[in-house]
């Protein structure tokens, strides 16, 4: 909820600034993380300038892990191991949302071979006890850095922590879209399965485009 | 286009008999398959109760694929490479729209292993010279069988082959949804494993949820 204080893994990259600014804009206190805090600080920066209001600090990654509230893991897939490695005992019992894409972009987008399964299972797997769910993955980058664009559709959440699935909803509509409770876990492979897909259609209609469920009454949810 | 015939290989499931009412209905003449001939001509009989004014046959799966000039493939997937190698040779040059879900619907669902990457990736592997595109896996078999249900949302079309993807899209639009061109054939699997995720939000929301993309102009395609 509101208050809370929103870490991000990754707070440098497109996504993670992206998400950093909504929720910001949303009215949470942001803090970005880096390997290098001085990055994190000047990503702040940048982020603040978008949104004065907001509440943005920069940090070191292991700082942010241990400070947060809540955790959004955006770092590159070839980086998440190692950086959850590193922070991973500070977010035990809390709510890790990771929107990492394994994905090879060269030629046609396709998933990289992950032995958890998915990046975010491997994320699970790296950070027992803390309660990870899946989401984001679907969220255009470039629509998340301009504050004019309107973001719109769904946010498709996988977890196993039914709470946790549900905080993640609620982080999705924060942000103005509809947060769809879709399953456990094993489906966050399909999340990072659904960018790749969304990235050829893309190239195709010259877009960003974003995912839908249709026929969906959240009130009529189990 | 409307006047073609259309084939329903595993006619007599709720996904061939729903795509197969659904196209009567937009007006194409319609034969439904089934390896037993009395099978598929008692389950042409009963879409034909559903669209009096349709042109509804049925017939046993050679006859179908001898005499269709497109073909749906919505076999179980099980039945996919006994039923394909039997009538493979009757569609070469043809459309074949691959529908097949190889999903494991015990626990959570989730996909079933496919050494080919996906059914319908195995299915190109199956008929050398055929047009393959994969479609039609999100789309609600009990909607589809629901004459007075409005169909809406998307329908993802891969394949390889542009013409044939452009006539799928024409197929899907023709059933009152919108086909959405989504890359090539290795992008399939994403199809099924979707299907899959959508079964998850079926039983979360208690509907027959489809999909969406938002922020796609089709005029706007390469």
């Amino acid at each position: 909820m509101v208050g809370e204080l929103i870490g991000v893994l990754g707070g440098t990259g497109d996504q993670g600034r992206g998400l950093g600014l909504r929720f910001a804009l949303a009215g949470y206190p942001v803090v970005l993380g880096s390997r290098d805090a001085g990055r994190a600080k000047d990503a702040a920066g940048a982020v603040r300038e978008l949104a004065p209001d907001g509440d943005v600090r920069g940090a070191g990654n292991a700082e942010v892990a241990a400070g947060c509230d809540l955790c959004i893991v955006a770092v590159p897939y070839a980086g998440q191991r190692a950086t959850l490695t590193e922070v991973g005992e500070h977010l035990r019992g809390k709510l890790v949302v990771n929107c990492v894409n394994a994905l090879d972009l060269t030629g046609g987008p396709h998933r990289l071979e992950v032995a958890a399964g998915s990046a975010a299972q491997e994320c699970a797997e790296l950070l027992p006890g803390a309660r990870v769910t899946a989401a984001f993955h679907t969220v255009s980058a470039a629509k998340l850095l301009d504050p004019g664009a309107t973001l719109e559709g769904d946010v498709p959440v996988c977890g196993d922590d039914a709470d946790a699935r549900l905080a993640t909803v609620a982080l999705a509509d924060a942000l103005g879209m509809r947060g769809v409770a879709a399953g456990p876990l094993h489906h966050s492979g399909t999340l990072e399965a659904l960018a790749a897909l969304i990235i050829s259609v893309n190239r195709q209609y010259r877009t960003s485009a974003g995912i839908a469920f249709t026929n969906v009454d959240r009130s009529r949810s189990r």
